[in-house]
C-alpha cells in the first residue's frame, strides 16, 4: 500500500555532524520491501544515555532490556530495526537481540549492555535473527549516512523523514542536539512515544541526562496522541558523546544547564509535533490548551479526553466548530469539573462562557480558523489553576484507509 | 444526510400491549425534518419508577432532574425529544424542561415531579419551549402507537427502531416488559448509554426495581461501547405499572423477583446488543469476552479497552485477524496483566497462547470466522478468576462518514 505523503509533512532540518555519532544503514528485509531498514549508530567512547519508554505491560523485549541497560547510563551503539516490532515473541524474540548485541559488542569490543536494540512493526512475529546479523554485518561495514536518511530508515507508514535541532551554549563551549523520530499510528502518549534518538555532542551525567529527559518528555511525547493506542515498544533515548568538551553537567547548578535542558526540551517538543503531522491520516495539526484545572495533570487527563474523542477529532475533520462535542469529552474525562464555569474557544472566539453558549457567537471566524491545517481549541474549567497543552491530529477516512483497508 | 440502514439491524420484535401504557407522538419540528420527533408515553396512576443515568458531568438538565425524580419512585408521564439534546443549555434550557412538566402535569393531575423528560439529539442548542409545547399539546390529543412507531420517534441518527420483549412468571401471574432504546454514537458504558426505556406491567416496589435495573446496567448497558464517547445525556428508565396484579416486588425473597429480574436483565441485554448493532458506520457486531482477569471489573476494564482501540476495530473492519493489536490494547488498559501469561483467540482459534504465538495457527479458519458479521475475541489473563463480555462494532469509513462529512 502507498500512503500519500502527510498534508502537514515539514521539510527535514539541516543539521551539522555531532562529533563522535556515525549513522548507518543497511536492508535486512524485514518485510518484502527494497528499502534500507536496519539503522545502525555508533557513539564514542564515554557516551551517555537516558531514555524513556511505554508503559504497556506487554512491552518488547527490546524496551524491557532497554530500561534496564539505561540504569548503566553509557550507550557505544543503537540498532534499530523496522518492519518487526519483536513485541510478544517470548524467547525466540529475545535471543534475536541478544544476538544484535554480541554481535555489536563484537566488533567495537564493549559490553553487549552497551548496544541498544529497538524494533518497530508488527506484534508477534519474532525478529529472525539470521536476518539481523546479516544486516548488522552489512552496517557495520556501510557508508556514513545523513541523519535524514537515518530518520527514513527507522519509519514504517511514516510518510516523511522527521528531525529537530537546537543548539545551547554551556558557558563558551556550543553543543548541540539532533535528534530523529518515527512515528504515526499506535500512538498514545504514556511516557514516550514510538521510537525518538536525540544526539548531542554535550558532556552529561547519565543521572542528569535522565531527569532533563523525563522532564521534557512529561510536556512533550507525553502530550501528544494520535489514535489513544500506546504502543508496546515506544522509546526514546537521548546520547550525550561529551565531544564538545564542556564541564560534564551534573544538575542544574552547572553553567550552561538550563540552557541545555531547554535545547533538549525543545527537540523533544519538535519530534513529538512532528509524529502528530505524520498521524495516519492527519490533514489538521490541532493543540487543545486547558486551563482553569485541578491541577496540570488534570488538566493534561481532561485536554487528552479531547484530543482522543473520535467525535471532537471527525468535527475537525469536518470543519465542523461542534463545540457541543468537547462539552462532552470534558465531561467524560473522568477529572474535576464544573459544567456552569466551563468555557470554550475555536481559534481564540469562544464559543461557550460559564456553562452557557456565547449569544452574539459569530461562526464566520471559527470556520474560516477551521478550514485552516491548523486548529486551536482552548478549554477553561474556571476552578482552579492548572494547565496543560495536548497536540494532536484529526480523524479521518485516511486513518480507517490506512488501518483496515490494508492488511498489516 | 441519508444514512444506510445498519447491515447488523433486526427487525423490530412482536409486542404485546403493556396495560397501563399509552405511546403517541407528535411533531415538535426540532429539526428541519418532516417526522415526528416527539414522543409522549401515560402511565397508570401508581407506576413504579426506576433509572441510571450518565455519568458525564456536563450532564444535560433533563438527566440531572431525572436524578432527582427516580429518587420519588412515581412516574406518570415520559416526554423524549429527538434532535436536540439540550444539554449545556443553562436556565434557558431547563426553563423548557420545566415547562413540559407543568403542561403534562396540568393535564395529568398529578405532580410536576412524575413527569420524565429526555432530550437527544444537538448539545449546546436551548431547547425551544414554543415548539415544546406545541409539540406537547399535539402529542396529549394523538392517536395511540405502537412501540414501533415510539421506538422510531426517539431516534436520530438511528438507522433502525429498537425493541425488546420478555415475560416472567411471577407465581402465577405472568408480567410482561417492553422495551425501546436509541442510540449509534457518542456510546460508551458509563452506567447507561443514550435513552433506553423499559415498561412492564408487574407490580414492582420502587427500590426493588431501581436495584434491579443498576445490576442489569453493570453487566449490559455498561458493558458496550461504539466511540468511547459518553453522552452527556444517557438514560434508561423502567416503568413498572403494577397492572398485571402480582403481589409487588419488594425483593429477592418475594416469589417470581429471580424470574423478573432476569427478564428485566434479558430485555437490557437485548437493547444494549442493538445499540452496538447500530453503532455509527458498523459492519460487524464483536464480542470481546475476558477471564482470567484480576476481577471482574478489572475484566471489563480490560475488554473495554480491546473494544474501544481504533486499530482493533479497524483490523476487524479489515477481516484482519491482527491479534498483536489486541495485545497493545491489553497492555495499555491499566490493569493487572503478565505478557507472559496471556492468550488470544478469534472465533475459538487461539492465535496466541502464555505469551508466544501459536506454532501450528492456521488463519484459514480465523479468516472465516472475521468475515462473518458476528466476531469472538477471546483474552484469557491467566492471572485471576475475574471474567466479563464487552461487546463493540468495528471502525469504518461509514463512522467518519457521518461525523465528518456530516455538519451537525
Amino acid at each position: 500500500m502507498d500512503i500519500a505523503r502527510s498534508p502537514l509533512a515539514r521539510p527535514f532540518p539541516e543539521m551539522q555532524p555531532i562529533a563522535g555519532v556515525s549513522l548507518r544503514v543497511a536492508r535486512a528485509r524485514y518485510k518484502s520491501w527494497d528499502r534500507a531498514d536496519l539503522t545502525y549508530v555508533e557513539l564514542v567512547e564515554g557516551t551517555t544515555v537516558a531514555g524513556v519508554f511505554t508503559q504497556n505491560v506487554c512491552c518488547s523485549t527490546e524496551v524491557e532490556m532497554g530500561r534496564e541497560q539505561v540504569r548503566l547510563g553509557r550507550g557505544r551503539a543503537l540498532v534499530v530495526n523496522a518492519g518487526n516490532s519483536n513485541a510478544f515473541t517470548g524467547y525466540r524474540g529475545r535471543e534475536a537481540v541478544e544476538a544484535i548485541m554480541a554481535q555489536v559488542a563484537h566488533r567495537l569490543d564493549c559490553r553487549p549492555s552497551d548496544v541498544f536494540v529497538s524494533s518497530t512493526g508488527v506484534i508477534g512475529v519474532p525478529l529472525p535473527k539470521d536476518k539481523a546479523e546479516a544486516g548488522v554485518a552489512a552496517a557495520l561495514d556501510a557508508p556514513e549516512v545523513s541523519y535524514e536518511v537515518a530518520a527514513q530508515t527507522i519509519g514504517t507508514t511514516d510518510t516523511f523523514a522527521k528531525g529537530a535541532t537546537a543548539t545551547a551554549m554551556l558557558g563558551d563551549v556550543r553543543v548541540t542536539l539532533n535528534a530523529i523520530v518515527k512515528g504515526s499510528g499506535m500512538i498514545a502518549p504514556d511516557m514516550a512515544t514510538m521510537l525518538g534518538y536525540i544526539f548531542t555532542d554535550a558532556a552529561v551525567e547519565p543521572a542528569f541526562l535522565q531527569s532533563c529527559l523525563a522532564a521534557a518528555n512529561r510536556s512533550t511525547f507525553s502530550c501528544i496522541t494520535v489514535d489513544s493506542d500506546t504502543s508496546t515498544s515506544d522509546t526514546v533515548l537521548a546520547f550525550a558523546t561529551g565531544a564538545a568538551g564542556n564541564q560534564p553537567l551534573t544538575g542544574f547548578d552547572d553553567p550552561g544547564a538550563d540552557a541545555f535542558a531547554a535545547a533538549l526540551h525543545d527537540v523533544c517538543r519538535q519530534l513529538a509535533h512532528l509524529v502528530v503531522r505524520d498521524g495516519e491520516g492527519a490533514t489538521k495539526f490541532i493543540s487543545v490548551s486547558i486551563s482553569g484545572a485541578e491541577d496540570d495533570e488534570s488538566a493534561r487527563r481532561v485536554g487528552l479526553a479531547v484530543a482522543n474523542s473520535p467525535l471532537v477529532k471527525t468535527a475537525i475533520a469536518g470543519g465542523d466548530a461542534n463545540w457541543g462535542r468537547v462539552v462532552m469529552a470534558v465531561g467524560k474525562a473522568g477529572e474535576p469539573a464544573n459544567r456552569d464555569t466551563l468555557s470554550i474557544a475555536f481559534g481564540g472566539h469562544w464559543a461557550a462562557r460559564n456553562g452557557l453558549p456565547v449569544e452574539d457567537y459569530d461562526e464566520a471566524p471559527v470556520a474560516a480558523h477551521l478550514a485552516g491545517e491548523e486548529v486551536d481549541i482552548t478549554v477553561d474549567l474556571g476552578i482552579g489553576d492548572g494547565s496543560a497543552t495536548v497536540w494532536t491530529c484529526d480523524l479521518t477516512h485516511g486513518y480507517i484507509a490506512i488501518n483496515a483497508d490494508y492488511r498489516s
